[in-house]
């Protein structure tokens, strides 16, 4: 069996989707949509597949599934056409900067029972994996604290800045998924303080470029989260997870591994310095994991309710920051009445 | 020129001192009090001291400085004592569980112009100190986020925990002025969240086993501290400083470095299963320190100062948990019409 | 431009070098010969290939370069018969087992002028490659010591241990071509002593599983070998240069890198269990630079000389075993008169 | 019980041993002689130890055990003397450079029935203790192969290399006890090449500066040496020991474990820069184990044989340097019709 993709969005992170797609041999890149034509064109030369309008892919009977990888305030849009359209969707994070708006749509994704995974990659990273499965395999006993620490090599362009919902909803949403998928609990608390030590710019734009978390659950487990926008070293990504008998960790990744001994020290080089780098098995695993769903028929995760709870988190930790004080998630999401968002498919 | 030295309590920590001081080819150890009186005479047999009273010790023309290793709740009592009677006194932290004594205490100390120095231990850890060179070496540039783990390897026993004051001012406290150490400015701020884990009987005795922190100052430099009572591999306790340039950090330390490779992978043995096996070389680099400043008469750090800061930063994370917010720490210390007490000698 | 490529022998390696070749952009894989039909077929139909005979490959126009991956004792004659039909020749090493024949065959490629690359695939690795060029960066000054420890999982199949020409030439060959990449200075002595530890039967066949050997060159740097047909851990492949002012060291390689901390310790996982993972980038690596070559015209590295002189190493590191001595490679090399085998193209 | 000491050289080793006995419950330093009259009192009076002449503490009835640190070419003669006194001597490596004498000294020693120890200090580090017991628990299965890189800081002052019986004697010798105490099997033979890379002083003074070793045992298991005189990055010493079921590593130690990430990477401090500094534990442990082995009248190990096997080991390497081939120890031991030298006490 193949599944057929569309691709919708031909910029960066579209091109690493693509060659995921095209290098599976479950599946196949049938169409490319963008905005801007030429970049659609080279992209669908590259990998033998057509360029298509959006409306074109929407009515397509030779695709299956789509990537949803166009800018972030076409996502929820999209999804829901996609959704009523009957495809299976894989959408780039976030569904939505506004936790109102998610809700709706995954609301309309419900009603059509549509398959939607949300791009949280870095479940999909081997080294984070592996330390998921030690978890699993009872070799930590039962998970206590999550530690997270998240360094960008440096700040993004200010212009991606004032459109990324600040901080919490782009950067550390990441780590906010990746607590839950490790704590295995809900997280009812967060408390957070921010502030801006990096670039006084993003600062002026209403942001922040340096943070703190603490999570807490019901059962009184924690996580910690230490977000930069700075690391001169690399892209600095570390998890540990302790437990009643022990604790496992994911090391940083660095391209190369060698260590150069001099009068000065031992030296091994810095760690890679972009995401895309650091996390090229992760995205592969990633688009395996959304194909072997779409030809299972089974629910997708990271779910859209995923992406639900990561945003409700990154916007509690905005609430605390701004009000001193533990912010209850249900403060964010508890007006919702129609709790079937959460059910993920 | 030698310190003469009377010394107060022949318990554990009594002897480690006790070592330190008679290895030290500037010192020389006079006088050994304790209520017990055969713990007193073993100590004082092995080093070649005499056994005396407390009141004897205070009176006594041979004796430039005491060390005062003897239960908590007589710390306080004792250092007016001895400041009074003009010696140089090494306190065991902390002076006391309660802010306004502490306080109390201290004025008595900068009344009786006493050289004061309390236990901070971990100041004078190789490790941590070679961490501390490195950002007054300008290697990190400015300091922006201080990460501390700080776990035991197993809780102390229930009676010692119902004495202690609580996890905030019996073992948080190191990791609290460890992060003022390191951050190089006071903190304004402390959010903490705490759970029982590890043992009910704890959470039955009022206190926590597992907490988390952070910390935040003036200029908005963070600190992060996790806290457990448990640690199947070891005493673990490593910091690390992030700064505007770099990061360093201090490793694990275990009693051997070797590394078995078998089908099972590869592993080093646990770490120090034991604060003081661990901190041997700070508890010498201590005593030497305090030593120095006696001699040359210079103010002791840490200070009763730094010990009454650790202590408020203990309080205030008691007063976030129970209260969900973050606690100023002007909010502990706040009522102090005489800051001298902050001075130090 | 593209490189039109031919397979010869669809085995595990060849699989491999398709794989390599497909997903380069520059190269196209036209055609796949097998001795076993449905092997040819299926990797054939894998990368949209024909299947094609030796004798129709030679003789095709539309194809530029070949890949030889059949067994051992075919790769002389069939680098003799491309290299006359003009293609470009990589060949998994070796060239044959017998340094006579080898030079008969490169005579050969010299007179047709052929480009013939030998599948060295360490040479590429990225870690490995890395440690190069610290040297050449001058990152360790002068190179004087090069230490290797190379080990496998597990023996190989007696069957393919018969027909592997031994330990020296079928797994040492491949450090002594590390160990001649990095020195940088032609080898002129070899000592070594081989015995069996790890199986008898490999003994009975009149091979060794367990060698060390030491390399002399004529300014006397030194270079050692530890090479064992047994490693629990996984694949052991570690190379260190040391010289006048510092050391360089590859680490070795792990699928995941996560370390997991218990009462027995800290755990990180095994190594890679096959070469063929192990070395995944390399082959891909490996391909490129032949590639490169063909389009540019320019010689290929490793050549056939660099496959000629590693294989009279091996040979003189059994000569050594069977003498007790230090044996002189002119002993292996020094009859030949034209030295144009050496020239490489 | 308390072992009564006398200390024959008052120079830097012998410090280091004065310091050991008199921290050691079970010792007292009673009595220090040296040819520099200063050099002893200094040493004696910092100890409370007298200054007494070699006759005296040959003669003392308050003298147990003696510690010979003097020069090299004293060392026979003075064992001889306190064997016949009845002492117990604790002597520094090398009881001679000649193997003829040192065979004769330990005639004596044995028909005195005295209690000696040679000083290969390396043995008591508590890493490589670890190592060995590693081994003794079987976590290894079946030894085969001990690989050490053995480099100093720096070459010693041309003078002491003269004087010094050359790289081989001085400075291999360690290495080859290490090997030994490892292996759990006799040396057979001993394969070495050396050359001049550090300093042409050194080749003309008749010494090489660089060398490297194979070692193999009757029944297979190798052993291999890496030496320089010349090593950046500090005191470079490691071993590892691979064998049927796993291996085991030391690491090279630091005066301290922080880590620097830095846009230029992450470096750790250099290495010990002395051996003094890296084995300080170490001389504290084989001082221990002497007086142990005195108070319990069983043999000291490393023993005189022990001492003269590893002598024998490093002129076999001479002579493989010398002849181009692989030396059986027996061509240098095997004279020997009295095998008592060999039981050690």
């Amino acid at each position: 069996m193949t599944t057929n993709f569309g691709l919708l969005g031909a910029g960066r992170i579209g091109k690493v989707h693509a060659r995921a797609v095209t290098s599976n041999p479950k599946a196949r890149l049938v169409a490319v949509a963008d905005a801007m034509a030429p970049a659609a064109a080279e992209l669908a030369a590259g990998y033998g597949a057509q360029v298509r309008s959006i409306e074109a892919i929407e009515a397509a009977a030779d695709i299956d599934a789509v990537i949803i990888c166009t800018p972030t305030d076409t996502h929820a849009e999209l999804i829901e056409r996609f959704a009523r359209a009957g495809k299976a969707i894989f959408c780039e994070k976030p569904i939505d900067l506004d936790v109102e708006r998610v809700k709706a749509c995954l609301k309309v994704v419900d009603a059509a029972g549509a398959t939607l995974m949300v791009g949280f990659n870095r479940r999909f990273d081997p080294h984070f994996q592996a330390v998921r499965q030690a978890i699993d395999a009872g070799q930590i006993g039962t998970v206590e604290m999550v530690t997270i620490v998240s360094r960008d090599p440096g700040p993004p362009p200010l212009d991606y800045i004032k459109r990324s919902g600040g901080i919490f909803r782009d950067m550390t949403i990441h780590d906010l998924d990746m607590a839950r998928f490790l704590l295995g609990e809900e997280i009812e608390t967060v408390s957070a303080q921010a502030s801006v030590l990096v670039d006084e710019a993003i600062g002026a734009a209403g942001d922040y470029d340096s943070a703190s978390l603490m999570l807490f659950t019901a059962s009184g487990k924690h996580a910690t989260i230490s977000n930069s926008r700075r690391a001169s070293y690399g892209y600095d990504q570390r998890i540990e997870v302790h437990g009643s008998r022990g604790a496992v960790a994911a090391e940083n990744q660095r391209p190369v591994s060698i260590e150069l001994a001099t009068e000065a020290g031992y030296t091994r080089p810095p760690l890679h310095d972009f995401f895309m780098t650091r996390y090229t098995e992760a995205y592969a695993r990633e688009i395996a994991a959304f194909i072997d769903s779409v030809e299972a028929g089974t629910p997708a995760v990271p779910s859209g309710a995923d992406g639900l709870i990561a945003l409700a988190l990154a916007d509690a930790a905005l609430k605390s920051v701004a009000e001193g004080r533990a912010v209850k998630v249900s403060e964010i999401t508890g007006t919702l009445a129609d709790k079937s968002v959460f059910r993920g498919r």
